[in-house]
């Protein structure tokens, strides 16, 4: 375990929550309640130079939009709406006031676009590198909230988004070559699935829900986990496109590795009640215009299983990090 | 105007906010509603090494203390009360397990000992200095909230605390010069006025609130530009203590410029409605045991104006930075 889950886990075990109403550590987001059928949704995600962006290929308009939406997708996991946001950064001196104003700009628009107010902050000097804090809070009738806790032996698991795309733009990013404006858009400014977490709240054929931020094997491994179950995955249902092929042999990546491991496309994953699939799975595609991909389903066993053409397969996954990690070497 | 202060001026007024359950920038903490009766408080403060602290003389307690009570502070100057924090934190590679142990173990003692339950965080590397982000969310009755703009001229000034004291152990600190441990303690563990601020709000006498963070000189301001008032302070009512000077003149500090100036006390700044004074100040000693200082009067002159023996004093006052700027020099 890494030091840094080692905190979140002494803190979570420090605290156990004994109100029904309340909901703390372990989930995208915590829940605090407004009155017995509406919540309010709170989720923090920190962002550092270097081990979440680099000066040298993201923008300000970049970094904005990958502090502002890595927090909206925390929230859509939920089945939330996203309401305020509390803006904290660190600013080292070197940065530009150009870079201030593009960055404050960027994301007072997309607060706007998204109906967001940013409702507070702290900003201060810095020494060394530039880091923001985003603290978003959402809100939610309590009917609709989603937890990763709640996947069932027998669910069917679903991804909305696409896998190991912004994996793609990373690698791109980190060896400076090209790829294909997908693979980078998808890494530079990633889609939250904003409406989609909304809608999946509202039904309920659908059990646990969470965001792949760290990839599909590790997060699904955390829903696994959370919900005590475990899940076959049919890796014959990821697709593996022929430019995502074309990307990832000229990069010198494994596509399926890069599927099942890549983080930060903030697809969604989620189980459906197995009566539920056919109207999930239609009225989806006729909502958003595109398929969900219905990757295995949710066993009692406890652990993750991958299989091809029906047969076991044991793969060797070496789980995302940030590049924090990959300089290392 | 710092560029951080643009920043936060810039979000502000891009948000104008005409929901009256809502309160946003420009206050120890943002407000958002619960019922008609009842709020959220929510306040976000950051550090950051070598702006906030330093490794050569902030144990991990000490780090950890700051954190918390900079953010209990927010909430006791709106009259509310904490009930739960969301931790951030970016740990360089170098900082030793040992650290994080004792940096949260202190932080969960301390959160126990205040009602608080850390509900969420996000934990992350980092490259280079370490950085906490904590958000803090309290509750209050409404009609028990206060707010820096409620000032009117004839109301009475009162600070609640030390004043200068920290800043006295921030200078022995950096300059590795012996002082009086009480000021040591006032810099690496200073004392929020968390019951005080509580029961501040439930006074109808008190009408504008705020915590003394950056120095009495810049807060006092602050609360009067937001109330659109200004205020004659008496430097005569603000004593200086035997040791404080002794203090002061070994640490080449100008005693009344380090009262005015000097941040960090976490004292309350608060404005009283005349006709209450007698009652407030006695009420105050009965419940805490100490006195509070009267030290001048709002006016509606929309400026801050010092006496000293009934004559205006013209100060070139230093106001207070974190030590990021000093090392520039």
């Amino acid at each position: 375990m890494l030091t840094e889950d080692l905190i979140i886990n002494k803190f979570k075990t420090s605290f156990p929550i004994t109100d029904i109403s309340i909901h703390g550590i372990g989930d995208d987001a915590a829940i605090i309640p407004i009155n017995k059928k509406e919540s309010y949704v709170i989720s923090k995600d920190i962002l550092v130079e270097n081990i979440h962006f680099r000066f040298t290929y993201n923008n300000p308009q970049s970094i904005a939009h990958k502090a502002l939406y890595s927090n909206l997708s925390d929230i859509a996991a939920m089945g939330a709406t996203a309401k305020y946001i509390f803006v904290g950064i660190a600013i080292p001196k070197n940065i530009p006031a150009k870079w201030i104003n593009a960055f404050s700009k960027y994301l007072i628009r997309h607060c706007k676009h998204n109906n967001i107010i940013i409702l507070g902050g702290d900003t201060t000097a810095a020494k060394a590198a530039l880091f923001i804090s985003i603290t978003i809070i959402g809100h939610s009738r309590n009917k609709h909230l989603k937890f990763r806790y709640n996947a069932r032996p027998g669910d069917i698991i679903a991804v909305a988004g696409n896998l190991g795309y912004a994996h793609i733009g990373l690698t791109a990013s980190e060896t400076k070559k090209a790829t294909s404006t997908i693979f980078k858009a998808a890494f530079l400014f990633p889609k939250a699935k904003i409406l989609e977490g909304k809608w999946i709240g509202q039904q309920k054929g659908i059990n646990a829900v969470m965001d792949i931020s760290d990839g599909l094997n590790i997060d699904l491994s955390s829903l696994c986990n959370s919900s005590k179950v475990g899940a076959n995955i049919n890796l014959d249902s990821i697709a593996l496109e022929a430019e995502f092929i074309k990307a990832c042999v000229k990069l010198n990546l494994k596509p399926l590795h890069t599927k099942l491991t890549g983080g930060e496309d903030y697809s969604l994953l989620f189980t459906i009640n197995p009566k539920y699939i056919g109207y999930i799975t239609q009225q989806f595609k006729l909502t958003f215009g595109y398929n969900l991909t219905l990757i295995g389903s949710i066993t009692s066993d406890k652990s993750v299983k991958y299989f091809q053409n029906g047969i076991h397969k044991k793969l060797k996954l070496t789980d995302f990090t940030h590049f924090g990690e990959m300089n290392e070497l």
